[in-house]
């Protein structure tokens, strides 16, 4: 190894324009599908003294890993951290919170934003709104209006539930719900709305939390069977906390990809033992929902809650969203605080949030946003901006001065790197985007992205192990799933030369996309290059590991993560097998506004598209 | 290992007072002394694959590395640079550079802060004036008085420098000096005056640079045969450009310890081969220089040049200053530009001064702070706060407000770790301060400096093997000395965990260094915990590893490179071998004008102790 030498030119010698010199690479996975006794080998191999060594180098050296992060000299400094000046985003059509109030003042702000709620009675006009879901606002009007109180619907809620457990296959939405704690909850709010006084709009709502998050009364398992065990839940996160303040109803922690680290959701854990199980995608029981908030995604989609809290450290709110057919918004890093969230990495997760609509996205976001108390460490983050939705009232998008004005990035070449039923659909919201409201498509090239890819993975594979390696060495090892420990494995075979070497990939990266920012104002992917995959029978009997699939979910999650950079996912239609698709908008840092803005105009314009209920979906306000 | 997990109390819990439960752990280095033929050995066995692994595990575990970075589960995030908010800080007695001006206009400025120049002509009453040193406005008066030029200055410096080449032992100040350019220069700022129009009180005036920073036309060792043949030297580091703006007369470039990496600044390959040699202190020259910047440290000691450029890794600019008895300034993390230094690390070092007066340091200092162009990347350091120096007009420090109302925080255990003498001159230095002068001098106690050390180390090793690694392990492991040799085997071998786990270390001490701030202006210690090593006669034949004097060298710098707290070494007096001793004062982050003052206090009152002239020493005015 040591007398090879690479080069990479200095990013200043770099081009993003669609002329540069830069070849696509799609995304060069070296590693077959493996599920049953071939995973159990593999992993016993893999974990094994001896054939483990020989058998990561030479994945490491089959995935290009030994080439680009130990061989390859580059001219830049490590990027720690996608930390963002502090400065003023100047964006159109937008409000500017307030700095330090409190949530249930920030989400009154938030509804200032929106067009006046269509008038439609809770049995009314269902298809006349996209997604078929009812909205926060639905829910607060039927409480304020007193035609349903939060106690009905939290016992409604609950046999729901049930109900989802009962089916063959059990769907595996949640790792855990409290009866009791949620009609503790559900009264105390009822009580509220007696009285009149809601805390805001979110009062008596529900809203699921991912099993990532700390929320009382729970156990927070980050769907392991022994995290819990050696960490305490001692207090609510603090996004939890803002959502209490706004009188949220909290419902239960929902089930996820083991510790985060996969992408379809199959969790051994959680569901019908002995068999491993999988959340299940309510547009087809067969299929998974994805990962890793799969159960935030499939919660949602089932209309269990209008809105869930993911946690999105490589793509898991964003790829589960797009499965789904939901809404899924992952915030610019460093935007909502990650105080009570599980630890499985420093610099590339947010929490973000998993839901309906775009609206609710962004009551959601508006109410999570910021951080409790001020650290010395941590630069506060700017006070969200939010977009004034109201300017697509009566949906007419024409009148939009702010829509028309955006420019967006693509990479044809990437974009196109998806399955065909995908792309297809892509291509039509886009076109109508473009051509009848007249926004602007700028072609670009985005360097080195399978670089980025490897990058992304020996970072998130570094930052978990050392994170929570200790734990898992003497607990986790004996306890996980066959993909977890073939994970584990091979974090920990990652060297100090690697994983600063992809921090200096990180700052080329960040290059690049902030020349292609320059420009546009986001940059508009597929989602997902691939829809719902199957849940296997022998994937589902031992495990799966099946890195090529997954390399096609996450092709266009990763500078979301290793960036920073604000990014949402909006359900636009369906595949030929009527499964969801979604499309993706990244954003520049603290740009939430304009992605907000930019989905909601998707989301209207494509509405009719998207009328197709999921095959297992329940109704709490009817 | 993986049945083994200690654990740190949060730092919430912990306590910086004096009853502090915390115990103070000396350096506990468990490495011998080794040179000549056993060095070799050892250096053939950490190289090798078998026993270097054996040997890299033991030396790892005999030294807490194992225990403390691999084993410990820490409570804190990683803390992966040493950032800091960039606010407004609160200091008396300052003026605030404007950002964006020339580097002339910021000279112009920082004279302003001066007292007058006292009447004295350039034979004069030297005793009178602290270190024997002409100052800066020393050269700058005898140019503009036309009593001299810049051209015989030159002409003076290359007689002195051959000189000190030519002398048994040869001092091995510099690598390289270019008789031709530094003619050139000087005819050039000869010319300058001579028409009146100097660029600024630096034109012609004698400033030598370490061989880590690009200066043209020479090539950038880093004190290495092969770095030159790799790295091409394209164009000047900034702030050398920012001197060239000044007029300086850059005289060359100092000799340094191998890449950085210790403290003697013994070198293999500059001084008379075969034998290996070491910058030669001018106050003893049978002992070391110290380093990494021991050629800065001695020129400017021998008054080759009034100041001198340094890098401070790991107290690589305080450590020799100290050493050679004159002032040594590493700023605030980001505040001087590292753009064209010799990427040795990227989250620790920092370009500083080695001047012999401390208003040089300030003139030097506020010459090259701040970045040529800014960075979409980082954030712009402010600029510097200077400090009002002509607050101490004729001496008289009991006029000054500022001094009385500055508070010290010492941690006794720690401080009184040091060698007898030294710890006396450092103390009789602060009782002067404290009792005559009104400073309050608060007991405080920093937890876990042992595992700073440690954590320091290991981020370092990791940074240059990522940075330089490929090229070292290509040519500099034929052509390096066996002490850096033993370094990169060592250094290849931390774990990410280790990496990560040692950036967690990081925030815990910048917490406690905070707290400490809170009550506290600024840290005070002995700059290094003994004098000037012996060369030893086996260590200068094959070079010499003594991590354990290392250790005592580096005891007090680490918070400065760690948490990139700004820091200065004063000189107060001699031990009992007339050798210098150095007190350090260490500031919060921003705040060098206010080490500055106290520095410049310091200075004065200790001036009547600092009489001794250096054994060797050159005289360029007269």
């Amino acid at each position: 190894m040591g007398t090879k030498k690479l080069e990479l030119r200095p990013v200043s010698e770099m081009s993003t324009s669609k002329d540069s010199d830069t070849n696509y690479t799609a995304a060069n996975v070296k590693a077959p599908r493996m599920a049953g006794l071939l995973l159990r080998c593999f992993t016993w191999m893999m974990e094994s003294d001896i054939f483990g060594l020989i058998f990561r180098l030479k994945l490491k050296k089959d995935n290009l890993i030994t080439k680009v992060f130990q061989q390859t000299e580059y001219h830049e400094p490590p990027m720690f951290q996608p930390h963002f000046p502090i400065e003023e985003v100047e964006e159109s059509g937008v409000i500017q919170l307030e700095q330090n109030r409190s949530p249930p003042d920030h989400v009154a702000r938030a509804l200032e934003c929106l067009y006046p709620l269509p008038s439609r009675n809770a049995i009314g006009d269902r298809n006349r709104h996209p997604f078929l879901h009812w909205k926060i606002r639905d829910y607060a009007e039927a409480f304020v209006s007193g035609r349903i109180t939060p106690y009905l619907v939290a016992e409604r809620f609950l046999s729901a539930v049930e109900d989802s457990c009962n089916r063959s296959p059990n769907m595996c939405f949640f790792i855990a719900y409290n009866e009791e704690d949620i009609l503790r909850q559900a009264s105390e709010s009822t009580a509220r709305h007696a009285k009149g006084k809601p805390l805001s709009v979110l009062d008596g709502v529900p809203i699921a939390v991912k099993d990532e998050i700390d929320c009382f009364p729970y156990l927070t398992t980050g769907g392991t069977k022994w995290m819990q065990k050696v960490r305490k839940v001692k207090d609510d996160a603090a996004c939890i906390k803002r959502l209490r303040a706004c009188g949220a109803l909290l419902v239960g922690k929902t089930n996820m990809h083991e510790l985060g680290q996969g992408t379809t959701g199959i969790n051994p854990h959680y569901g019908c033992l002995p068999f491993l199980e999988a959340v299940r995608n309510p547009y087809d029981k067969d299929r998974c929902a994805g990962g890793s908030s799969g159960g935030s995604a499939a919660a949602v989609a089932a209309g269990l809650c209008p809105a869930a809290l993911g946690v999105d450290g490589g793509g898991s709110v964003r790829m589960p969203a797009a499965l789904c057919g939901v809404v899924g918004l992952k915030g610019t890093y460093g935007r909502v605080s990650s105080a009570g969230v599980l630890p499985l990495n420093w610099t590339l997760g947010s929490v973000g949030i998993l839901a309906a609509s775009v609206e609710d996205t962004l009551i959601m976001y508006t109410a999570i946003q910021g951080h409790l108390a001020q650290d010395w460490i941590a630069s506060f983050p700017p006070a969200a901006n939010l977009p004034i939705l109201k300017d697509f009232e009566d949906g007419d998008l024409s009148k939009s001065k702010i829509i028309s004005s955006i420019k967006i990035a693509k990479y044809s070449k990437w974009f196109d790197d998806s399955d065909k039923s995908v792309r297809t659909t892509c291509y039509s919201a886009l076109n109508v985007l473009q051509q009848e409201y007249g926004v602007k498509v700028l072609e670009v090239t985005i360097p080195e992205l399978e670089e980025m890819r490897l990058a992304h993975f020996i970072t998130i594979g570094s930052e978990i192990s050392a994170s929570i390696g200790i734990d898992y060495d003497r607990m986790g090892i004996h306890d996980s799933g066959a993909d977890i420990r073939v994970c584990f494995a091979l974090y920990g075979s990652f060297s100090t030369r690697e994983l600063l070497s992809a921090q200096r990939m990180r700052f080329r990266q960040m290059h690049y996309h902030m020349e292609i920012f320059k420009t546009a104002d986001l940059i508009v992917t597929p989602t997902t290059a691939a829809t719902a995959p199957v849940c296997s029978a022998d994937g589902l009997k031992y495990g799966e590991l099946n890195y090529v699939y997954g390399a096609k979910l996450m092709q266009y999650q990763i500078a979301g993560n290793f960036l920073g950079l604000p990014a949402i996912s909006v359900p636009i239609g369906y595949d030929e097998n009527g499964l969801p698709v979604g499309l993706q908008l990244i954003g520049r840092p603290w740009s939430e506004a304009t992605l907000l803005h930019l989905a909601s105009a998707i989301e209207l314009l494509m509405a009719p598209n998207c009328t197709k209920p999921p095959e297992v979906v329940y109704d709490l306000l009817i």
